[in-house]
């Protein structure tokens, strides 16, 4: 069987330990092909880059095992120019990770990473995005190897449903302490702002933005739930936004009386 | 009764013509504060701004009519800002536009304006986003005036329903050329990108992200289908993008067996 095409990206940039680690288990499935930030890109979102150049560098030698490249846009941008302008095809699947930091819940629309998996479901790729709950550099990514593996495989043999991609995040655990993977739906959680003010040399004031995750979702089905108990949570995503179940709401409004 | 706060931002700037006749409307309704960006930041999607500082900077003369701030950030960070160090407290509704340019099916997902307006929903507060089809800065947004005060007056006394907002788009027509107003589904239409790519002086390779949006999603409850015959498309769009429907099937998947 021919081996399949797997675009790999990120969004913590290429020389992230993440994605290295993900090109690792990837090299074992695929032909794999890197398309990656030049810098760290957290928190775009489904940015893409409209009033800017781009700029797109392959960064590995000739005679390496693995093509791989940078580019100076976001996550959305790397899986675009990756399709149009490196394969001239659609990949077989594109993975983005392993995020280093959560992307569970409500963090998927905030989410870089998750921005390029959705980018590629919306362009008809099957698409994951992994996240391992530690922010560290020196996360270690061992313990989740075996299950990106096995997630990945799935996906590959079974397919997605059209207009879905997963959302996979990982416990922070030794891999023996992971009790296993469950299918989960996104929990109703939010992150509250505090803005941490501060003052220019100059005397002007200026904030970074900081803010404490609550989640009042108590549901077992969630993925905050799955994380805190020790499994692997996988969220199916999907990118049509519409609330259909309020449509039939909306349509008991006055909007075409005339007034 | 006491006149609602509210909360106007948008994607194209403070000084774009669109936030402009936003403001129009929104003073005839309510009392307004204006928290834009300080420059265009269209195609943003849902980008925050966590690893740079953020400025915020009131533009408004002290006796002038309506408060007015910029801000460094995003359009997301401009709803937080404003929530959290100017009001202290939720404005009773957010509108976000008028964008100059469409912002139907999936550019719901690419759109600064929009979201600015899912950040609002997501922080409780019900918001709109509003769109012209039409980019040029010399936009006519005189003819949806009346659509915009309507939609909003609806929405301040029904209310939304939990979880979701409004993404309102116009066709650019004459006011009395608009047939009226529908409550639709987003169609699923993508953007094809087509790259055009050039040479730095000094011969190194750059590219320009360009497309053609392509809708194959002829269904008539569709926010294209609207705006291709003379209605005003209002799509309720919700924050949790969980495909539900795929659950079930996701659980037949063989994840937690032994290899």
């Amino acid at each position: 069987m021919k081996k399949p095409l797997i675009l790999v990206t990120n969004d913590d940039g290429i020389s992230a330990p993440g994605i290295r680690s993900l090109i690792d288990v990837m090299s074992e499935i695929g032909e794999v092909v890197v398309v990656a930030p030049d810098k760290p890109q957290s928190a775009m979102g489904h940015a893409i880059t409209i009033n800017n150049t781009l700029f797109l560098n392959k960064v590995s030698k000739s005679n390496a095992a693995i093509t791989e490249y940078n580019c100076s846009g976001t996550p959305v941008d790397c899986v675009k120019l990756a399709v149009n302008e490196i394969f001239h095809r659609k990949p077989d699947l594109c993975v983005s990770g392993v995020n280093h930091g959560s992307n569970s819940s409500i963090n998927v629309i905030y989410s870089g990473t998750m921005s390029a998996a959705v980018e590629a479901g919306i362009e008809g790729i099957p698409a994951i995005g992994f996240s391992l709950l530690d922010y560290e550099w020196d996360a270690d990514f061992e313990p989740i190897k075996s299950f990106i593996k096995k997630i990945t495989i799935e996906t590959l043999t079974k397919g997605l449903p059209i207009g879905v991609v997963l959302n996979v995040n990982f416990p922070k655990l030794k891999e023996h302490e992971i009790k296993g993977i469950r299918i989960c739906r996104q929990a109703k959680a939010l992150w509250v702002e505090k803005f941490d003010k501060r003052k220019t040399p100059q005397g002007k004031d200026y904030y970074w933005l900081t803010g404490e995750f609550v989640n009042e979702d108590k549901g077992e089905d969630t993925d905050e739930w799955a994380l805190a108990n020790g499994y692997v949570s996988v969220v199916p995503v999907q990118f049509d936004m519409t609330a259909h179940h309020s449509i039939q709401h909306l349509n008991t409004w006055n909007l075409n009386e005339k007034n």
